[in-house]
């Protein structure tokens, strides 16, 4: 007997039929002699809706209440799944993050989990019941409500898995899995039926949103087998495993990532003396303005130029500090750039295969696109180039990778 | 300073704009320096939203999981009015029932409280703060969440003006008080200043739907002062006492209250021997039908006959038992009606003037109307008439007990 963690998502429970639908695929899995608990985020719609209401009253409401107020949202969802699994004769019971005792730290609207009580729910399974618990949700240590943050429910997966030992935490999505690379850009992405933590962690970074990068980091160390996979259609969906598969011919990459939500910043004819890099980033960092990719070129003439990546929505902000830092270090330029976007190859084959990097910018170049900045780790490579090039450089990375699809009737 | 538990229903924070206005209320009110806990129940609609949900999914909802759907709705309104009253300056901090932690025992949808933990709100309102309680909900010992059924946040409200030792417990509602009798029957019906708790109970289970009965019997144990005022205009409302006014001209008769949700079985030619009465009443309780009001005529032959009344909606479960119970007994006539209607005097001062129940009957009569059934206590005197009859009884009653508005100009 397995004990399965199951995740459905706001549009996997987005209706009443859709509701049915899950009870039904979650009593067959307990048929099969599982052990299940189900973590069910709000009915799709239904947290914005919340918001709505609140943002009438008010622009700033107290985080505390957001999450008092939107923490129903799950609650909704628990109630109807534990009705729809017992009208079909399948035992249920629900819990919403403070009954399990999720307990979190005080940051409401993202809070982290910190411990959870496993007692109740062993009972209730020792009892041959199935749970259905509020994702998204816990209490902090004084009983007030805490929400995880958007996204939160799979962390709750991930966590509930953990700590109940689960044999696999599945994430049921509109996706069937995690893909070689977007399949609206790239026709011919695979699905992947295996990839590593590390991998996926890397692919999310870079703006794959199949799965919340906490969750993913959570079940990494934690050691707690996940699995995404499709609401709507049955399928193997993809394993993100501890270690990569030894017994198979593995792709030196695995998928390539992409994130359009980028701008570029340049300050040129800086001092090249220790420290500038701080004088520069310190400033940024304390106007809570994330930084991602970071390159400084060598200078030739003393002076050096510095090239940063934040949000697109930080790109103005960034840039007016920049003018103030500018001025006090003297320095000539300022550039902010929105029109790019980063490309990165991922893969855990890449530290046992050279001519990775050498094989992507030849690509690149035989496509005449440009590379502006390019950066590297251990299982990845980064580079920034003009926005207009990115479906050309991802699909042409896709081929000469050898990550297209293989038809099988050939 | 002064301790004060407010309970605003749903159509009082039937949406923001309304929730804004309450907000405002309470603020004002606090600002005269008292300190204030604010009870409130759903949104109006929002609960009958919910019980359709639960009914496009089963016809059978378990009321564990219906408690943890609904008590949702009580938790939006304290976010958002909590939010509202922090918008306006107003430090504010919501409770669910479990929050609060409002013991009930188990009966998940009509729960009763057991117990109510004063700590944590002594502390918020120590430290400045209006508390903003869910109604209608708490939970049991084992964390499950339980409601107390429908119109429970009037019980809420009294049960924590009890606990926390409160001044006085205002329940704002959509009319401005509790007036003599319905003021669409009797166009000059007046508004009561004061009514004892004995009689408000009275006119409570007559069918006079103000406040729920629970919370006037819970008010009466714990001797909280209870004031019925509307959420819309100013005004002072009608104050529910524990003790009659002395120093007033107090009128015999407080109030008339009517019901026309009642019907009429009556059983005839039944032996008249001891324990008759438990032979036919025995098995319609254990049927689950309620009885409201008996009556059983001397005999002449050596049969007597039977009449009570039950609600409507149980009137042909209980007629078919009664036909039953006849064929037993071998008692030869059922009759059912449900073209009644009961009316009511209620009044304290019934106790110490003799003449009520004659000048009632004497009332009647010179209105041509027929008296089924009477019944009195010490203070009160129902009759139960043709259904046809009920707005000309109603309304000689009201004049000739000299409860009309008395126009000032005159």
């Amino acid at each position: 007997m397995s004990l399965i963690v199951q995740k459905y998502g706001g549009t996997s429970v987005g209706s009443v039929e859709r509701i049915e639908a899950v009870a039904k695929k979650v009593a067959d899995f307990r048929a099969l002699g599982n052990e299940v608990v189900v973590v069910v985020s709000a009915m799709s719609g239904e947290t914005n809706r919340l918001i709505g209401l609140a943002n009438n009253i008010t622009d700033s409401p107290s985080p505390r209440e957001m999450d008092v107020l939107v923490s129903t949202g799950e609650q909704v969802t628990i109630a109807l799944l534990a009705m729809a699994l017992e009208k079909i004769g399948c035992p249920a019971r629900s819990y919403t993050g403070a009954q399990v005792r999720i307990l979190t730290d005080k940051s409401h609207t993202k809070a982290r989990i910190e411990d959870i009580d496993v007692h109740r729910m062993q009972d209730d399974l020792a009892a041959g019941r199935v749970l259905v618990v509020a994702g998204f949700q816990g209490t902090d240590a004084d009983g007030n409500i805490t929400t995880l943050g958007r996204g939160g429910s799979d962390t709750t997966a991930v966590a509930l898995a953990a700590a109940l030992k689960a044999d696999e935490c599945q994430i049921y999505t509109d996706v069937d899995g995690v893909y070689t690379t977007d399949p609206r850009v790239v026709e011919s992405a695979q699905r992947l039926d295996q990839i590593t933590f590390e991998e996926m962690l890397e692919m999310a970074s870079q703006g794959s949103k199949v799965l919340q990068i906490r969750a993913v980091e959570f079940a990494g160390k934690y050691k707690v087998p996940l699995r995404v996979l499709s609401s709507f259609e049955d399928g193997p969906g993809t394993l993100i495993t501890l270690e990569e598969d030894e017994s198979m011919e593995k792709p030196v990459v695995s998928g390539i990532a992409f994130n359009r939500d980028e701008a570029k910043l340049t300050i040129q004819g800086i001092p090249d003396t220790p420290g500038v890099a701080y004088r520069i980033l310190g400033p940024i960092g304390e106007a809570n303005i994330e930084v991602d990719v970071i390159v400084q070129n060598v200078s030739e003439d003393g002076t050096t130029a510095l090239t940063f990546t934040v949000h697109r929505n930080d790109m103005k902000r960034a840039e007016e500090k920049l003018h103030e830092i500018a001025r006090d270090l003297q320095a000539p330029t300022v550039i902010a750039d929105a029109d790019i976007v980063k490309v990165s190859l991922v893969g855990v084959g890449m530290r046992s295969h050279a001519g990775v990097a050498s094989q992507m910018f030849q690509t690149l170049a035989e496509h005449s696109i440009n590379i502006q900045m390019i950066t590297t780790s251990e299982i990845k490579i980064t580079v920034v180039i003009e926005e207009k090039y990115l479906e050309l450089a991802v699909r042409a990375l896709h081929t000469s990778f050898g990550l297209d699809v293989v038809d099988q009737s050939e």
